[in-house]
């Protein structure tokens, strides 16, 4: 089908020159440190020799459900990564990969080192948590990626065997097993692999995953008697499978549930299975999902996931952020799904929400060398919660690796004589506008500063739209073409400011986006935040560390009307913007041993000190919060 | 060992009368109506009946591990009731039931009705989780109570052979077995056995399953290998045996760890052996573990164990609310461990804990009809978690039955010509003074007012010395003997008050302890309690629920300087003080579908109404809250 009137369609990655002070260094460190060690961690523990079908682990190595994926998301890393950063040496490294992933392809299509090797009897016997589709997937992502990078059809060629299998074992046809998997991830996969190859095959077997989900009598239950087993088991462990969106339909959900990178990535292809065939149903529970969960259910950060009993959802307004489990890969999926919701309708509310995700409860997952990371991203500490180097199940890593190397292609979308700006990144895009080449150019500090400079290049005068988006945080927000100064009320429509005239070379769009420091307040109906403020300033989330204040964090409180000023320190962490300010700290002293006393608690005044949320736990150890008590 | 400069024995029950009108109708629906319907749950789930080895279950009956010890309970509660209320009925219930378990106890005197039936193979196997000798103590503690309320050795001469059976099985001389039970409770058991029976093997064995508890190499390891098990699981299950408070031994123990009512019982245990044999070891490892439980880990209701997942402890200062799990067999724990502490040493930190859980986080656990309980006894709820009528693993109806029942010898102690008020109730008990028969008698209205009038009854004059609690929440107390002031600050120690003089019939002291609402704090380091208050009057903590406020309690915030005052409402909850106040609520009007928002909160003022905790959940269902934010 053709593109609905507020569909566009994202930069394609190669087009996109990222050259910040922000973003760059993330996505170099990420490039000559992040990637090749997760290379050297897989390579130890045998996820990458384990695609040599023969191989025999060795001491601290095993074959796992989980491994290929793991790789698949580095092979797509690395070939996001080539597509703007050519390098040998990676590139000889994809080639060995990608090599020893084709040769452990069985004849028939199927490819997955764990099943071939350690349980051949079993393959498809257990898609509730078998993960084998949820692996396919990944592979199906990494071929496209690989090819869009290479050109080469080595590992695409290997994609398209095992899908074309795929679908001759799944579907609603009589002999096909009417499966999904439990792990939702092989849909958007699909979809991804008909757009690179055009053959709709591919989508129809996407879409038939997604309409198979949650139908009733459940596929879990049969598969589990035909392993012989009660299927009450799995049943009461996953909540009658709305652990993996599988109660109900997916036309008839309401609420996000269960899992939460389960749901993103669920979520992300139903909003493509919308936007390819216009489906209402599909449309409608994704919007109501949406709903549900930016309205109630997403951290300030941009992280998701309450608790890690389930890795998922709890209930509405159920934010705790001691215990927040808002997972490196939740994060990673809701940016996904923003960036689909996006392309299908030019609102800002998905911008903001893949904003806050990006700067926020993504960014803070890795070190700022790039060696260590976070699987789970909480919004306080103790002290006790760390970036570790590698995880036994080591899906978030290589997940970072690739969000960070595609970037660019979340900053810009065109269609036809249409352009949009989402992200304010310094560095440029070459969009094609009906034809015709244009740049558009955008020289910023952001996110340390909000004046953003957007110049247009382009052989000739050509009338376009270009949209700007006004971020949902920024209040003061001015703008002007060309030295003229532009009414944004009038012109915002969705978030986005529009402006169409004939664009001539050197014309500018000079968008300025004050930073105060501002205090948020979450609804009070999320318990764990009331009476409490955040502080934000631009897209960042700011957060106490122990090491940068006079008292434990825990223990301070902000007054309502307290001074607090923002500036930048360029020898802390790379360089960032601090806020400080006076504040008050409650003492111990005269405590002695009690628990509960009836006096009022002693406060001392006190400066504090909060630096961006992504860059806690990077020096020394101590208690952190993202939620400051007010009063006074 | 003869009795420390300190220590006492507390009043036995048959010689307390409790007649106020706070505990004594609880007291009555206790034995009218909950012991009644323990035992018809009991009979209907199998527990009674289990007794017969030859029994068949029938529908929805099974035995199980834990189900002696619920009966066990329950014998004690009944034979504990009938010692101050004499009841055929209850009385013949009773002698039904013993006569039961009586005839389920093997020739080798072994007694357990899910060992003996369904694997006799296996006894001992699996001490750390098989509670075999958790059910032994809790048989020896019913059989004890049961030879002190009817004088027949029926049952005690069971529990002897039993002991005598275990004693043989048990201990550090070559051929017995070196084990001790995963769930502490055999080990108080064993002291009431010597104390009623005077044979000292019984406390000796007790004594060895304190000492070789911790010990290294485990025993559960070996337990274990042996029965063909990897002991790596167990371990990693109970955190290297922290569960059971055996990583180390009780002797190097200074933090309380593990499981809350493991936990209680071994410390009660451990108390005792502190007061039979004066070990200085012991008595250390008590005092910093009551300390570290006392001033970092107890819930302001007087709940221990703040979560789910290991129904325990955590890290200091952890002590969420709504999810707290402080069980009621923990909190009851804790009274009796805090009853031993307080007759080794007469001091009010003990008895200010043990009226702390008793009036809150035990008396909340079951509703006022005597109907149904509480497990868990949260400090916040969403209106979702109520009492239930029974449950599968219900170990704490029994329990609350048998300490509501055997309330009366928690409120006096007494040693030679010294006697002491632990709890102020109205009623009396008689006391033996060195040979000479003393009454004394309360005359008071508390918890609700906090004028206690004690009157002495002696039939010749005598001197002796009298101890009164001045409770740790009574600022400003009072106290005249006789109608002569006498000044507290002098003669304060300890907490207590003591007055020595020649006493004559009717001779009086006035205590007054004035009860104003306080706003009560959590320590600073208790996260989730910073920036709030809790409302205490007396020894009640008060909570908010959603039916007598404006709002959901979870969004009212107390204005530090609000005014708040109590009054007496008759038709309430049988009759209770409530605190009303001025406070303000925030409003989510203009949120609309927002999360986080950077304007200030909009406050309305309202009125807001606090009932005690202990009867929250006896209407409709709502939110409630204990820890109210501060602010304005």
């Amino acid at each position: 089908m053709s593109l609905g009137e507020e569909q566009f369609e994202f930069a394609a990655l190669e087009n996109v020159v990222i050259d910040d002070a922000f973003w760059a260094p993330r996505m170099r460190v990420n490039r000559e440190i992040t990637i090749p060690l997760q290379y050297d961690r897989m390579k130890a523990t045998g996820r990458i020799d384990g695609f040599d079908l023969n191989w025999t682990p060795g001491e601290g190595q095993r074959r796992h459900q989980y491994h290929d994926s793991d790789v698949a998301k580095w092979v797509e890393a690395v070939s996001c990564s080539l597509m703007t950063h050519p390098d040998p040496k990676l590139d000889a490294l994809l080639n060995e990969v990608v090599d020893l992933i084709a040769g452990a392809q069985l004849p028939d299509g199927y490819l997955n080192t764990y099943y071939s090797v350690m349980e051949p009897e079993n393959r498809w016997t257990n898609l509730y948590d078998g993960h084998e589709l949820y692996q396919a997937g990944h592979l199906i992502e990494a071929a496209v990626a690989h090819f869009r990078a290479t050109g080469k059809t080595s590992l695409l060629d290997v994609a398209r065997r095992y899908a074309d299998y795929i679908d001759r074992v799944f579907g609603p046809e009589p002999g096909k097993k009417r499966g999904y998997c439990g792990h939702p991830e092989i849909e958007l996969a699909l979809v991804k692999l008909y757009r690179a190859t055009g053959s709709d095959r591919y989508l129809k077997l996407s879409k038939y995953f997604v309409d198979e989900r949650g139908r009733q009598p459940y596929y879990y239950d049969a598969e589990a008697i035909a392993r012989g087993q009660d299927p009450s088991g799995q049943r009461a462990k996953s909540n009658s499978y709305e652990y993996m969106q599988a109660r109900i339909p997916i036309r008839e959900q309401r609420e996000i549930a269960g899992h939460a990178v389960m749901a993103m990535y669920l979520y992300s292809a139903v909003s493509d299975l919308v936007r390819e065939f216009g489906d209402e149903g599909l449309s409608s529970a994704c919007h109501h999902v949406w709903n549900n969960l930016t309205s109630k259910r997403l951290y300030v950060h941009g992280g998701v996931g309450s608790t890690r009993s389930n890795e998922g959802f709890t209930t509405d307004y159920d934010l705790p952020n001691e215990t927040a489990y808002a997972e490196t890969c939740a994060a990673i999926g809701l940016v996904f799904w923003a960036h689909r919701m996006l392309q299908n309708d030019c609102d800002s509310r998905y911008s903001d929400v893949m904003e806050r995700a990006l700067y926020n409860g993504f960014l803070s997952s890795y070190s700022l060398d790039g060696t260590r990371f976070f699987y789970e991203n909480r919004l306080a500490s103790l002290g006790n919660h760390h970036r570790q180097e590698w995880f036994w199940c080591a899906c978030c890593p290589p997940n970072y690796a690739r969000l960070m190397a595609s970037l660019g292609q979340y900053v810009y979308s065109c269609r036809g004589t249409e352009a949009a700006i989402h992200l304010y990144v310094q560095g440029s895009v070459r969009l094609d506008m009906s034809g015709r080449g244009v740049t558009l150019r955008q020289k910023t500090k952001y996110p340390w500063e909000g004046t953003v400079r957007v110049s247009v290049e382009t052989e000739k005068p050509l009338v376009f739209g270009l949209r700007l988006r006004i971020p949902g945080w920024a209040r003061e927000a001015m703008l002007s073409v060309s030295g003229k100064q532009v009414d944004i009320e009038e012109r915002l429509r969705k978030g986005y400011v529009r402006i169409e005239r004939e664009w001539s070379a050197g014309d500018t769009v000079e968008i300025d986006l004050p930073m105060p420091v501002e205090r948020v307040r979450a609804h009070p109906d999320v318990r764990a935040d009331f009476g409490r403020v955040g502080l934000q300033r631009g897209p960042l989330v700011y957060c106490l560390e122990e090491i940068d204040n006079p008292a434990p964090p825990h223990r301070i409180i902000l007054p309502e009307n307290s001074k607090i000023s923002a500036q930048f320190e360029s020898g802390l962490l790379d360089g960032v913007v601090v806020i400080e300010g006076d504040a008050l700290a409650a003492d111990d002293a005269g405590w002695n041993e009690g628990l509960y006393i009836a006096q009022e608690r002693a406060l001392k005044p006190c400066k504090i000190k909060a630096i961006p949320y992504y860059a806690w736990d990077n020096r020394q150890p101590g208690q952190m919060i993202v939620w400051l008590t007010v009063g006074g």
